[in-house]
Formats: structure tokens, sequence, C-alpha cells
């Protein structure tokens, strides 16, 4: 059910596709992120219209509310709100562990205090599947610690943890029309991030994500990290790079094997008036748009750049209109999607290097 | 260019069509409100899938802000906003005197305080009509003003007034692509009305407006006070009851022979949750709706309806996400198109008074 077929390589990058229960994902992928089974701003049917294929949910959230028994009981997360296609959720691991002074780990697990309400809860790794199988998403992730990526003895702690959670998380998981994923993790740590690898692939899982990179490292180090995980890595099992998305970080990613992404970058810029575009961000308040004609991306086939001027989009900016978000975050998504699809054809035409060289010498262009 | 075909009386009631250089609008008809430039948390395109013809625009608010240069620069307003079908401005009037003690009134015109910046601005009749057609709309509304509808002696001054500016509104008028409707005023003074609808039907117009209703007097002393004026208006011409679009003000609107409502109703209960069906008003945030896997509208065929459940609804609205009100809005637009839609129907089979009858039996019942 969730095999994974390779269509080309191009040094370390790769085309594919992962089959699942609702639907085909093309590899490379972004995936946009739905926090509360809702991509801000964006209707089901507008993200179709942009192509999407695999969207993101996230475990805590929907735990907290409306809880999993609801969205359960309202025929799982694609059903609850209307995403026909692939979908993936990750464990709430990342949120807890966010929640810094509201939470506390132990070997077994981690009690937190919701955000919501202050009220106490705990997640295990058998907890964390129990929700995921709950929620029903084709891809859910193993319950892991991230820890501050620097700290290497936290980062030995926190992985000798995250590793008896995976084992205990294949072990809990009943249903099998769910891909579970791995995930390495590691700090900025090339030993430890390989020996994650290596533990994380020996236990057969069919599919492998990368966690706590973009959490405050530098750029160099995150490459280096994503380099030393994919030659360990096995081939055949496609890699998701967890909370990463800027096209920057999309185009080094798939240069080092890195098949899916997801990130909220492209939403929470939205609803701050900035645009994503292939030469960098515009910052759409800025006086300087306030009579511009042009759409945000004069390259761009979105909704918003087919029919919208920067002028108008300014003006919902300051009178604060939610078309604005909306408009936006249409453009910031078509932005990525439209990225990763052209990485997919350059992987396939044998040209993916320089692909990624010119899209790196244009970017952060002034506008 | 803006000729008025009448294609079917039932008593009182008038199914029509109205042409105008943007297309043609068929009567009776509800038009959306984009106070701003945009009809609040939808798109044109989801606006154009609801079936809307008629848009309308405040003037007021486009004035002060992007300002009126600002979107004729752009085009005018359909360009701006990217709405290709008939739109309608009104004169700012509204707006103006609703500021209260941030306005000053004289025979010429009324100087006020933005209620942005509190910058000081004056508009008289001939300035409404210039910022009018600097923005284009296809029907634009004369300068008037809306007094307290309970107070005579202030009514019989205002009226005076009011039809003095519209004799300089015609006037003032420059552009012959723009149908300027005239407004009846008078409170809810019988006479007063009578003698107004007499004098703006004396000046030509070629369409009519019924202005300063549901404003605060009785559902009584509004539809005798339409009926009034029906009966002093031409028929050849357009009625609009300005600012009116609850479902039953529709259907006791059109059974006195009015073609053209607007109301900003559906996109403000959108906001707080509360959605407009033929049997009354809804607070999708109760908590008996969060389990119930039925659509807002079991016999609605809009985008909301055919896909979302009330569980999932309710889940965004408590979980403050920008969706709900855009779904909430495409519903409640849709309920006020679909029942002029049906009211037109009903008005072509000479069957309306039934149609009305059955509407108003059936509304406000317990969902």
């Amino acid at each position: 059910m969730f095999t994974f077929d390779r269509i080309a390589q191009d040094g370390r990058a790769r085309a594919g596709i992962f089959h699942t229960p609702h639907g085909d994902i093309p590899t490379p992928i972004f995936a946009p992120v739905g926090t509360q089974a809702t991509v801000k701003s964006l209707t089901p049917a507008q993200l179709h219209e942009l192509g999407a294929s695999l969207v993101l949910s996230n475990t805590y959230h929907l735990y907290l509310r409306p809880g999993a028994d609801l969205v359960e009981e309202m025929g799982g997360v694609h059903e609850f709100m209307q995403w026909p296609n692939p979908m993936l959720t990750d464990s709430g691991g990342f949120q807890v562990f966010s929640l810094s002074d509201m939470r506390k780990i132990d070997e077994d697990g981690v009690t937190f205090k919701s955000h919501i309400d202050g009220s106490t809860h705990r997640f295990t790794p058998e907890k964390a599947i129990a929700i995921e199988e709950q929620l029903g998403a084709d891809i859910i992730m193993a319950f892991d610690e991230c820890a501050p990526p620097l700290d290497r003895a936290y980062n030995e702690r926190a992985l000798a943890r995250t590793h008896a959670w995976a084992e205990r998380c294949k072990k809990a998981q009943k249903r099998s029309d769910q891909a579970l994923f791995g995930i390495v993790q590691g700090g900025i740590f090339a030993d430890l991030r390989e020996q994650s690898a290596q533990f994380i692939s020996s236990l057969d899982f069919p599919g492998h994500a990368i966690g706590g990179l973009s959490v405050g490292e530098s750029k160099e180090d995150m490459n280096q990290m994503i380099e030393v995980v994919d030659a360990v890595l096995p081939e055949n099992k496609p890699r998701y790079l967890m909370g990463v998305g800027s096209p920057e970080d999309q185009v080094n990613g798939i240069r080092r094997g890195i098949d899916i992404f997801d990130c909220v970058l492209p939403t929470r810029l939205a609803r701050h008036g900035s645009a994503m575009t292939r030469t960098g961000r515009i910052n759409l308040m800025n006086a300087t748009n306030a009579h511009d004609k042009r759409p945000i991306d004069e390259t761009c086939n979105c909704y918003a750049c087919q029919h919208f001027t920067r002028a108008y989009i300014r003006h919902l900016i300051i009178a604060k209109e939610m078309l604005a978000s909306t408009l936006i975050s249409i453009h910031n998504i078509a932005t990525l999607l439209n990225l990763v699809r052209d990485a997919r054809t350059a992987i396939q035409a044998g040209a993916y290097d320089q692909f990624a060289d010119e899209f790196l010498a244009n970017y952060n262009k002034l506008q």
C-alpha cells in the first residue's frame, strides 16, 4: 500500500511517487499545514485548485480541540476537514516540547499543560499513536523528543528516549492503512545523527523523517546533518524534513535527498502581509506598492497573481480585510508547490544542479 | 443602456431585468456588500460561484481608504476588486450621518471627521457624485440625508435638503455610463414619504431607492412606508430598498414592489457564527452542534452545505479560524440569493403570495 516508486535520480536528488490510501504523492512535495484541521484562510477547494497533494495537521492541537474522539466520530481528519487527498499528522512531540516550562519529561512520556486552558495531559508513545490512529491520516509520525540542537549532553539523553519511543510506537500501531514514519534526531552532532539514522532505519519503517532541524541552528549545520542522514537512510523509502519549507531550504534539501517538506511559513507570512517569490520576500504593506498595478509575482500562475494588483492587496492589508490573508496564502503556497514541481521536472531531466544553482543565484535579489 | 424590462408581475411583486454596462441584473436581487472593495472573507471567484450579480461598495469607506483617486487610477472599483459584474455605490450619506457627533450638516453639505484618523472632510452633493464617478460603479446613488425616522420636524427639514441635493446630484453628473438613482426619504410619515416619492419621481432618475428604513422603526412602519412609496413610484423603473436584506424583509419587500436589496447581515452574522436559513437563524457556536454531522442547512446547495458538518464549522469558530467566516458567509449569501431566485420564479409562475405566505409560516421555526 505504501510503496515508494523512484522514477528519477539526479545526484542525490530524487523524483518519486509515494502511494497512499488517499492517492499518490508526487515527490519532492511541499505539504501545507492545517494545524487545527484547516489550512488557515483557505478552503479545501482553493487548496485543490493550487494542486496541493499532501496536507499536514497537528496531533497536539486536534487532541486538545476539538478532541481526537470527535474527529474519529466525524470519520477521521480527512472527512472532518474535507481534504480527500493524502494527509499526515505529526505526533504532537514537537508542540509538547515547545511548551518548555509547561511540560515535564520522563522516560515513559511527557506530562504537559494545555496552552488553551492550562489543563494537565500526558502523551506517551502509545498514547500518541492511539490519537494518530483516531485522526486517521495516511502518514503518521512516531513520538520523539525534539532537543535543543546545540546541547550535546541533552541530545544524547533525548536520543536514547527517542529511539526507545520509536520502538514502542511501532509496537503500538494497530492500523495497517497508515504509514508510520520513524524520526531521526541528534541535534547538530554528526555522530549522533548517523547513529540515529542507523537505528531508526533498522526498525523498518515505511518512511523516515529528519526532526529537530530549522530550530535555531545554522543553515550550514542543517545542510550537513541532512547529508549525514541521507548517506545512511535506505534509498527506497521517502525522506521527510520536518517543519522546513522556505524556498531556499527546499532547493537545498532536495539536493540532499529530501522528498517531503512541510512548513507554516506560507500562511503565517501571508497573515503578516509578506509574499514569497523565487527572488525573495516582498513586504506588500510597503508604500512602494501603493500604486503598483503589477501582481505580487508576474511569473506566477496562481489565482491571486492572475487577478489582483499589489495596490489592491496592500489596501486589503491596511484595511485589515481577511481577503488579504487568503490571497497571499494562495500565492505563497503556489510558490512552494510550483517550486517542488519544477524541481521534480529538473530531476527528471537530469538538470537539478543547474536548476538549484540558478534558483539560489536569483534568490534574495531586490524586487 | 439602463433599461428595465419587466418580465412578470404578480400583485405588486415584479420580476425583471435591469441592464447595465457590466451585465444584466435579474430582479428581484440581493446585493452582497463589499464595504472596503471586498465582500468580507470571500474571493470574487467564490461570489461568482454563488451566482451573485450586483455587488455594493461604500463610497465613504473607499473615499477615506484607499482614496477615490487610487481606485480611479486602478481602473475603477470593478477592476480594483476584480468584480466584472454589476456594481453599485452608495453616496456616503448614510455613513456620514451615522457619525453623529463627528459631523455637522448645513444646507450645502456635511463636514465630518474620519473614523480612521479623525481628519476633517466635507461631502456635498457635487463632491459625492464626483467620487462615485471616480469609483465607476454601474449604479450610483444621490447624496441624501438619512434622518432619525420618528422625528417629524427633523424629517421635514432633512427632506427639503434631500430634495434640493437630489437636483444638485443630477446636475452634477457627468458620466453617461452610470445610472444615478434618486432616494426617497421621509421617516415613518406617510405624507412625507408620498411627497418625497412624487418629487424624486419628477426628476426622471433611471431608478429609485427608498432610504431611511430598517434604522430603528417597527416592521409595520417599514412595510407601510414601502406601500406608500410603491403606489407613487413609476412602474417602469427599478426600486431599491437600501440596507435591508433579512430573509423576512426581502419576502415582505418583494410583495410590496421592491426589486433590489442590499445588506451586510449575511457576512456580519457569519463573523459571529450565526447562520441564516429559511426557518431562522442558527447559532453554530451552540453546544448542540458539537457532534452534529448535518450541514448548516440540509436544503442548501452551497459549497459549505455540500461539504462541511455543523460540528466542523463549530470547531472552526471556537478555534477562531478564518475559514469559519468564509464558510458561513458563503452559506448566508447563498440563502439570500436562493431566496430572491425562488421569489422570482414564483412571481413568474403567478404564485408569489403563496410562496411568501409559506415562507413566513416556516420562518423562525425551531431548528
